[in-house]
């Protein structure tokens, strides 16, 4: 029986949102607190404080929070009763959170309340250069509860250094298990299916090592380019900006070890170890376990489109990476020998987030002809399913098989709505539930298993591969598996 | 993809069924024949010769077939002009099989030939005890030629004296590998998708031992009780009539080693080592291992039914057990320690046939409440199915449970019609594959397992425990179980 879950309560809350201008507030926190809001799952006196330099008042600000439902929600979702209802909760102070002589007061006015028990969740939406400002000033401020966590959006910092520096900023002002580094990843209904997977099934449990699994291939492919964003991503590049953060959390839920429990530090525990056991990529074996690209001009849905270069303001030449594929190795005795290969890049022929888990072949010759493995694939984009195909017997033909989809409903339009990621997320915070949010040593690490790539690109006379836009990355990406007999899953499906 | 099976041609061929007037031949035989032929499958040249002591011409016997079609058949299947086009196959002798002196000569003038390939089998659905008698006279009237085989219907004698008895009779005719014992339950989708559901899945196939598996449950329930047969079922009863040979075989698919191949003596080669590995059960093991019951008057299908005793012609007191229960062992170092349940019965709630394999419970803790074991339950009637739970997240709750069917898709209705098992033994019978027939030595090492029990129970003062018609059987059903633990599906389930 597939069931949609029983509407867990939450506390009353204050949700004090920094940049509550910007587009992420707009694109995804204030519809996912309309759509817990409209399903019943939103206390009546809650309050969402929209914080900016933008001087606007309640009104003004709730007429933008309601363009933003409009845009960002689709229309049968809306209710104007209920949407009006929402609207009442919302607020805004006009605040630079970053300068301490800014009008905390009137934001502590509006946070006014006689319950000592309340929850109140910062949310900071801002350039992350601002957290540890920010945090200082809630402190200084006396804002800061014994029921206040902190969210912090990505990125935490740009390598190693920075991420510490960020941390200890915030660090400084919060405790650590109010800090809520959030990746929206670890949202998905598809990504926390690992989980319930690979624990609640001995079958797939069995299954879960270097015995049983060829190699693991998570893919995070956008066929957007810039998007306008040249002058922030440029500085950044794929590694920084996907696979330091979402798809080095993807591979830690894939190849953890059993958690001792589902709480948040005995799972975090494990996701850890997961990052500290990542075999060193630096310079001297870059060139054989890591390929980049930067896309020149091509086709994209049917559209021509310009080469990375053109779409930066000043058209510069630039060495940030679009499209980045490497090969993981975990130094585990549960992962020996087993590639985990990550990829992620823009202007791709298709949007698709994926996990693939590719099972070795059985022992061949009782069906006939040699089969390849099964896959696993939990499909994160464009539809959140999962797929584990089993063989079955043909009908009508004894020893003749038939490839099933053993879990094909998960993923069924109109059966359950799938959650946005923020949705769950967003509240997790207001619970008091870190389980799927990143602490900080997993940051950390992370950051301490990239940094040495990103130094031997630095130090490198080369730059990106060229790949022409609306392709799979370079013939480089290609290589990286070929060594292995492998290929990727959309090179296998051609 | 589920996809019917590609229609695999049939060399040409007479069918020669004895004991062509009888209910076997118009209600399995005759609609298998006519299903294949329908769809493609039995070359227009074939021939189907019926023969029995009624003396019958051929336009006489297909009115008799043509009754048994519409009555056997369901009307949307029927196409008039198919089932005019089939009857013109249909012939028949008035032969009594067992008679060396019968019109053998009709017979031999039916089969002539000019093609020296064309197969011939000779289908016994007569009395057991002729088997040897026609298959002598088929060798002496020289009929048997060097593509004929021979199909013996069950039951193979009533133990282990008189089946050798049988089989040594056949033998000094045809060769073995030209004897296709059936056992009907072997050609079943459900039963054959076992073979295929551990060998094609290696998430399963490393599941199938005792570290996996706490038991397995065989059920083959009836709601009806005597039918009329009772001359015939007081002489055999539920250990003969249905554990001996179905439920058995249903086991050594369950529970046999990977054979080298799917050849048919590879697969029974394997088969055999399940049966002779059973541990003895016999007078001195007897009471704890095995219970036997007899039905006395109860409700069936809200229907007030009579004891069975008052069903016999006779009336007269009786010790044939009308259900049979039963723990067996298999000493291989795969099963130490699964009990197999194996439980037949007349006069049940349901008509039910399916085999149960429990998983054990994972380990406990990490999703909330303790879980049972997931139960993989392969069903053969009323509708032929796979169900395999999964658990996979509920949609919502990051760290909740939904169980899903993963392989429901197999038995819904009008997916792909599952034939008939006769309609693909009948064929194998023609094609020369005997793997899901019963070769000599399982037959025999099945009486060898079965015939301590009817000893140990002739030897015992005491007979049958009662049940009441429309339940599960005696107490001492549940009590073989419960001493484990266990329970029997139906009363987990209430």
């Amino acid at each position: 029986m597939t069931t949609s879950s029983p509407l867990e309560p939450v506390p009353s809350f204050d949700y004090v949102i920094f940049g509550a201008t910007g587009d992420l507030t707009m694109r995804k926190l204030l519809p996912a607190l309309y759509r817990r809001f409209a399903e019943g799952q939103v206390p009546a006196d809650a309050r969402i404080i929209g914080t900016a330099r933008s001087p606007l008042d309640d009104a003004a600000y709730r007429e933008r929070a309601l363009k933003a439902l409009r845009e960002f929600i689709r229309g049968d979702e809306l209710v104007d009763a209920t949407v009006e209802r929402f609207l009442h909760l919302v607020h805004y102070v006009s605040l630079n959170g970053a300068d301490a002589n800014g009008d905390w007061a009137s934001l502590a006015a509006k946070l006014a309340s006689n319950d000592p028990d309340r929850v109140r969740v910062f949310y900071l939406a801002t350039a992350p250069d601002l957290y540890g400002a920010i945090a200082a000033n809630i402190d200084q401020k006396g804002l800061r509860t014994a029921h206040s966590r902190i969210v912090l959006e990505k990125p935490i910092g740009t390598d190693l250094e920075t991420a510490r520096k960020v941390n200890e900023g915030v660090g400084q002002h919060f405790p650590e298990n109010s800090i809520y580094r959030i990746d929206h990843y670890l949202g998905k209904e598809a990504v926390q299916n690992i989980i319930a997977l690979r624990f609640a099934n001995p079958m797939l449990e069995r299954m879960w090592d270097h015995e049983s699994i060829e190699y693991v291939q998570i893919t995070a492919a956008e066929t957007v380019g810039l998007e306008g964003r040249g002058g922030y991503y440029d500085g950044s590049g794929a590694l920084r900006d996907m696979i330091q953060n979402h798809l080095l959390q993807v591979l830690t839920v894939v190849a953890m070890e059993r958690p001792s429990s589902l709480d948040a530090d005995a799972l975090r525990d494990e996701k850890v170890r997961v990052l500290t056991s990542l075999k060193p990529l630096d310079r001297h074996n870059l060139a054989a376990n890591v390929a980049r690209g930067q896309y020149v001009g091509g086709t994209s849905a049917g559209q021509s489109v310009p080469a990375y270069r053109d779409e930066l303001p000043d058209a510069a030449p630039s060495k940030t990476e679009t499209f980045v594929a490497l090969k993981a190795e975990i130094d585990t005795p549960r992962w020996q020998g087993v590639p985990f290969y990550l990829r992620s890049g823009k202007r791709m022929p298709e949007k698709l987030t994926e996990v693939v888990i590719q099972f070795r072949a059985g022992e061949p010759g009782l069906f006939g002809e040699a089969r390849p493995g099964s896959r696993l694939v939990i499909r994160v984009q464009p539809n959140e399913s999962v797929i584990l195909p089993l063989f079955v017997k043909q009908p009508g033909n004894a020893f003749g098989l038939d490839e099933v989809d053993a879990l094909s409903k998960l993923g069924e339009p109109g059966r359950v709505r799938f959650r946005d990621s923020y949705e769950g997320l967003m509240l997790d915070a207001v619970k008091g539930s870190p389980a799927l949010f990143v602490r900080k040593d997993e940051t950390e690490a992370a950051w301490q298993w990239v940094t040495p790539i990103l130094q031997g690109w630095s130090d490198a006379a080369s730059g990106p591969d060229a790949y022409e836009a609306g392709t799979w990355g370079p013939e480089s990406a290609r290589a990286l598996l070929a060594q292995a007999g492998h290929q990727w899953v959309e090179d296998l499906a051609a």
